[in-house]
């Protein structure tokens, strides 16, 4: 197959020397011309517009999007939705918010664009060498994909979740479950690290990841991080958060489902995040007001 | 009645005061000497040590212990239980764990002395002005001692929960739902501060202790901490505990119950306290091995 | 002052006696005529259409709007904003989302018709003899309304808390906090409920408020709720929620704020409220799997 | 190696059988003869009863003690304390609470009796076929014990995690860290059954467990509970737990650490396992009393 690929970053770029390994041709576009070249020269064809790209491509077209969500995946899709034909394909591939998506999915429909969403896994090694992909598509569109699916994803690794949505929505929740096995691995590591025991991490967790109940993927770089960064002391505690576990939190607090775990995962972070807690400060005057505590001073 | 007072520190001495203003007669004793002095200029008996305290009370005795929990009570009622009298009776009103004041009460009834618990809230003003107790205690003691406890008491103040050990912990719950107040009041305002409403933080804790659902002496003390402290910029946002909020989520645990927002309100001030969130770091580097996300070094 | 009330429910047809009883003449509008008749037998004079009520009241017309949030409440504005000429004035006294009142504020602003929002706490008995009122409006407005609200509100019951939407927002957080004490002291209940001790939770309840850490109305009604219904057995085990427990929340998370107990304190809710827990089933089910735990079966 | 085996549950079988294949004689005992006879069959020795079991091994002994936490593992320890000889090993297979480890482990100490705690993962199919164990003891005993422990675990599956006690410990904080990882997994399968989307959970498991950051053994486990047991739908939703999460919350707590996911793990189980919630009927009955909610009666 032949696909066209917008956004050369860490995953795009990893995702269209997948591609290319597996046999498919690539036309590659990226907003800074350099990355475009560099591609170039990994056997990739080369845009430097998105109209160019649209022009490399023969109709029903496949353009993967893989640039960071919001704004960014907004205008490439708006700015596509103007130069595709009626029954090209755009797969957005990146962490669009499946309601956005829907959104999207509509607005493209009325101009007969087909829309597929590709919520993707496995970080940067997965684009590269087998990805684990939930999928949203139309019956049709996902039949025409699969060819160049299978090829970009390992063994049993990919799924057609449902109609356009569903996959971005399946990889939020992947997402949002991520967030609380992270904190759970975090917490324990924390409890570990407290204790009077002279405790070998690395080896802990080495032998965690072989048998044990909690055998899994990150407790594999569990060990990787304590191999790499020893005991994490130039590291500082503060921990980002890229979207998708906040809007599992959202969607969760929508349908009226109770996610203890999953929210306080969240809360976790925008704790490590926050430069003051200001509720703190009020509380430690305030038991200072009714008990003569006293308050530390800045 | 005339009563013995151990421990003249800020709930202690005001609780002599407050005994004397309602026309009981104190012998009062504390480890630091020029404690025993300053009381005994306000009208108190002054003793300079447990054993003259002890003798200067006629059987059977009443003896009020006011000394921080842990080892200070502890040492406390076991020299009194070698000094005192089969009927004599002693009054721990501070916050003792109610198993230990259990273990406590065991002991002391093996040589027939009365152990009461008077879990005390209100803090140092009520104290001096009339507290609120929580009373564990054998009918007949309660009943003995009524006079003087309805006396450092507001009007319907004081209750008397049950056996020994059950004023304890009625009043290590309400520390634990204390605990949780403060926190929901610490996120409201953290709420409020982050907004881009131009808000009076001071004019607001004002209203809202007027008429309004969480009408509460912590909301009112939250407009005096405003008054007095302006935006809280001087203030450490780290709060301290001292043990109730912990025992109450313990019990809970003990008992299988679900108390989250005790547990939650518990760990967030346990967050505050920590130098370095381990845990923190670990999901920090974690996130740098599967996605490339960026750590934030020191 | 002479004012329109739209909505005569529990809240609307109290605020509007209390009104009555502080001088000021109202002309009341509601859907079903009956409570329009009976409120004219306390002196109130009726409307039976929305016209008609803009009829009967002069330029600079003010329509207090007292009907649920949602969709009640925009379908009222939305009609009355036809209605009603350049300087009149509507205040909403229910909980709407304060960034729909912003938007409605910016709708009838391009009409020159003020929007007021008015955050009403206190419950029933609050609207009938003295609400806590948390107003935003333009300075010029609130000036013309003060009159009005302070007859109606508490002594320092009300505040201007800003511009349109402020008055919501405060009310929200509010709430919020509301959630949050109420979990803590139902947890706090739980607690007691399941020791030994014998204990009489009305007796406890009167106690809490008269002179504790946590002394508050909602101590007060938990008083009033073990006087009228003993154990609480004939109660099902389910929290509704109206609205603003939510916002708070979804708001936090928005501002990337760390909100754990507020935000458990709705979990709890949605718990409550659930059939059936569909997570729990799989993890009963997964303990199985790997520890040949038992699962219980219906 | 010759080792002595006490019971034979599912566990201690497994185990026995998964020594013997590795060309270990097992001597085997077991409460009730039956079990015994059992793995007779097998090939084991049988002992009927401890002192017959002690018998048949020679000093060094080395009994490897495979029952019930709590009083079965105390009784039996107790009973081999006065059996065993200075230089004789027991090791406490089960998941005893470590600090029970370490006063058992100076009690025998006086006795010169070495204790030590192996902590055990993987499930009855890892005793069987290879586990994943955390073992603590002194130096000297853990390489005496070596050969025997590296042919009954996995490859790079077994870790002298230090001195007694500390085996118990870090597989104490497993479980708490797989407490989180299950509520986690329960919650996203919660989002994803109440969405509008029509997903299969079987698939998105399997494909989950291929490449993607939560690829796990507990993944793995959620696709066979969904090929097994279809929607759930016989299945209460009562989460029992064993004790290691909860004593990693109570560990956590005093230390002073804040682990709110572990923790809400814990109260997640907690409150499945509740008849009634007393807490949410007073909230109701609250928010009757302030607000004129209704109350849902029974």
């Amino acid at each position: 197959m032949k696909a066209g690929i917008v956004g050369l970053g860490k995953m795009g770029k990893n995702l269209a020397l997948n591609m290319m390994d597996n046999g498919h041709d690539v036309v590659a576009y990226n907003r800074t011309p350099k990355k475009v070249k560099n591609i170039e020269e990994k056997g990739a064809e080369g845009a430097y517009s998105l109209e160019g790209l649209v022009e490399k491509l023969s109709p029903p077209r496949v353009i993967w999007v893989m640039v960071p969500a919001g704004d960014p995946v907004h205008d490439i899709i708006t700015r596509l939705s103007s130069l595709l034909k009626t029954g090209d394909v755009i797969v957005d591939g990146g962490n669009s918010h499946f309601k956005k998506t829907l959104e999207r999915d509509q607005m493209l429909g009325d101009k007969g664009i087909e829309l597929v969403d590709a919520g993707t896994s496995g970080g940067v090694t997965g684009a590269r060498h087998g990805a684990c992909m939930m999928v949203g598509a139309s019956e049709d569109i996902y039949e025409y994909l699969e060819p160049l699916i299978d090829d970009i994803t390992v063994e049993d690794g990919c799924i057609h979740t449902g109609t356009t949505g569903s996959g971005h929505f399946v990889k939020m929740v992947h997402n949002g479950i991520e967030y609380g096995m992270l904190e759970a691995i975090g917490e324990g590591f924390e409890v570990l690290e407290a204790s009077d025991f002279d405790l070998n991490f690395e080896d802990i967790a080495r032998v965690w990841n072989n048998g044990s109940v909690i055998e899994s993927w990150l407790i594999e770089l569990t060990k990787n991080v304590f191999e790499d960064r020893g005991n994490l002391e130039d590291i500082k505690p503060v921990i980002d958060s890229s979207g998708e576990g906040k809007w599992t939190v959202e969607e969760a607090i929508d349908l009226g489902l109770s996610v203890p775990v999953l929210a306080e995962a969240l809360m976790v972070r925008y704790s490590t995040q926050q430069d003051e807690n200001f509720g703190a400060k009020l509380i430690a005057a305030l038991r200072n007001q009714f008990g003569g505590h006293d308050v530390e001073n800045k």
